[in-house]
């Protein structure tokens, strides 16, 4: 058994989109005080205006501004003070012609007035204030609707509730959303040698801890199938048990092309695969399968293999399901020395974010090899060198995907 | 009563990094699994070698490396094969002159092999194998210690705990580590105008929900002291008793100069006030204090300079209680056109980021005022001009410092 053909990540990417649009996550309504996190599923707009009428933005007065057009300090005017207007307060009071009414920062604009001088332009004289400046319409007013106008969409479908969402959200009266109920996802890992936690002469599987926590950033509790011996029988047991209650399974392990590479042997059987093999290093031996309505990511038992996979076709599939609004902004950098890349593979080299003398740098991590789960812990994101380089030279300018965000613009390249 | 002085950022952050020197958050032992998000409070050291033992990276022969340095295709080794050894096996095998051992990746190397020769170049002739190229020492080997060596440093106290920090501390046997517990944080708004969910003629307290979540996300559950009116004993009622349930208090409202400004008068009788006043916009009434032993963040109502202030100063201080190691590393863009800023004050600009033809954009949002709370949903981040600058043209390359990630760059500037 071969790699019939190694995909680049892109045309991967083309196939595994293609069956992705297929799906639809189902959504649940929920409140806003638990909706940190969560991605939301429909447009949002506000049925209020922000503020909801004008009003000021300092403590001053409250003025028609056409009155004061020939206002100086030579030729101040003379306003009768008929009021207050003060937060919270919802008076009727209305000026006319000659009149102003003193106004406190928040408080609504009186009807009639169009502007507010602020306190330090004005004196007090009993019941009459002296305005010594001329001032536009609208000065110092916020304006009914200037935060939110109604009927304005606050929050576009995709988007993933942040804390200032729920702020705004609450700020219009949404208490209640719309939100996409997370895809239950399966964990299994494959290796007779692995262990769930340290066992003398055993390995330790840190994929599915890595895996379980990767997806709680995503609102997603996994459901750990356990680990699975180099068998075939077992395999195809708990893959069977796996599609029973997960709309997405991933596994580890198995899916190279050796004679025990079971995992892939089986999902051959139970399903279809629609792609084994993708050109990117580390990570090549990555397969992407349906059985019946679950899909099947099959990544690589490597821990640093493994990741590489979960964060460029797990994690990115789930967020489209999401559909996700996601940019890709790395963080630039220079590359601190070159680094060597294998022709035809995209390949991805971990590195360190330092910076001295306001120049980022981007250090490569020395010990690099597809087991080495360090070279994770001690970078920052990865630099991704095209498939068409052997390499790129120290001094490099190049973009950084780090491991907190998501890596679209890998995918993209 | 006035601003006595404006501190620049730099100088506030001065005063407020001497008080939390004296403060140090008490510890908790917690189980891995538990962890994600939290602030480790120790050097965390391996007790073992990861890989334990050398192992090969590739399905092969184990050999001898100085036997093969005459092997070529014309002159091909042959050695004698005494035996095979798989993953998660730990057999005595050892090889001596003249012999080679079968070896599954992952698996063991056999005592007396120093290097692994991958199957491509190895044909099986009965019991020999026949190998027709010279190997390095420890070619295809990945050797005991290679990913984490016994005695090292794994995570340094003050990291965040990410899911691969969570794998690796499992894979060498770590299940439970020392973490800070978060400081006990009360939020208290203040302003008689506010109510807690959308009522007509109301302002809904957007700064409690915003708060709430961005704590959260520091794994804390804020105390919710609720909204005070603006009266004196109330608002001396409230901080009473949160003294008594908080390490932290944050107060919304009422820290400007104006006669109903009470929170920062019963501050100013409670306890003492390190600095009131930052030369920064939005957020400028800002007010550090010390009820006892409680720290007091004193932000202003406005919803945006409140938000500025909490990023600025009080989530930067719980970052530093955690002693948090942070970098500043900020997405780099072009300003898409000009901004104006008051001399004096370093203003911060919301801005969104936008990828056109591979150059990063930086927006600025044009409604702006510090009550409009639509510019932070709308933004990606915020660029600081300084405060000896009247602006910044298009095009200035300018440094963004993303909303879902601390600003410490901004006090370093």
């Amino acid at each position: 058994m071969f790699f019939k053909k190694l995909l680049r990540i892109k045309e991967a990417w083309k196939i595994i989109r293609s069956i992705l649009e297929g799906k639809k996550l189902p959504t649940e309504k929920i409140e806003i005080d638990q909706a940190l996190g969560r991605y939301i599923a429909e447009d949002l707009k506000s049925n209020v205006d922000i503020p909801t009428y004008d009003k000021s933005a300092v403590d001053g007065f409250a003025v028609r501004s056409a009155e004061l057009t020939g206002a100086s300090l030579y030729n101040p005017a003379l306003l009768k003070i008929i009021g207050k207007s003060t937060i919270g307060s919802h008076s009727e009071l209305t000026i006319s012609e000659g009149e102003a009414i003193k106004i406190d920062t928040g408080a609504p604009l009186p009807k009639g007035a169009d502007a507010v001088v602020e306190l330090e332009s004005c004196s007090v004289l009993g019941e009459y204030v002296e305005i010594t400046k001329r001032v536009a319409p609208f000065t110092n007013v916020i304006r009914k609707g200037e935060d939110v106008k109604k009927g304005e969409v606050i929050m576009e479908k995709g988007s993933k509730i942040e804390p200032w969402h729920i702020a705004l959200l609450k700020g219009v009266g949404i208490e209640e959303i719309n939100v996409y109920i997370p895809p239950r996802v399966a964990l299994i890992s494959t290796g007779s040698e692995l262990s769930s936690s340290w066992k003398e002469g055993k390995m330790v599987d840190t994929n599915k801890p890595n895996f379980k926590n990767l997806l709680k950033l995503l609102s997603i509790n996994a459901l750990d199938m356990g680990i699975v011996k180099d068998d075939r029988g077992d395999i195809r047991k708990v893959l069977e048990k796996a599609c029973e209650v997960a709309d997405i399974i991933v596994t580890t392990g198995g899916v190279s092309v050796g004679e025990r590479d079971y995992t892939i042997k089986v999902l051959e059987e139970m399903g279809e695969i629609y792609l084994h093999g993708v050109a990117v290093r580390p990570g090549m031996p990555f397969a992407f399968a349906r059985i019946g309505d679950v899909l099947v990511f099959a990544l690589p038992g490597n821990p640093v293999a493994a990741y590489v996979d979960y964060k460029l076709f797990v994690e990115l599939s789930i967020l489209q399901l999401y559909n996700a609004k996601l940019q890709a902004i790395p963080v630039i950098a220079k590359l601190e020395y070159k680094v060597p890349s294998s022709l035809g593979f995209k390949e991805l080299i971990r590195v360190k974010l330092i910076k001295r003398e306001d120049v980022i740098y981007a250090v490569p991590v020395r010990r690099r090899g597809s087991s080495i789960l360090s070279s994770i812990t001690r970078s920052d994101g990865v630099i991704a060198i095209p498939e068409d380089c052997e390499g790129m030279p120290g001094g490099t300018v190049v973009k950084v995907y780090l491991h907190t965000q998501p890596w679209t613009g890998i995918i993209e390249e």
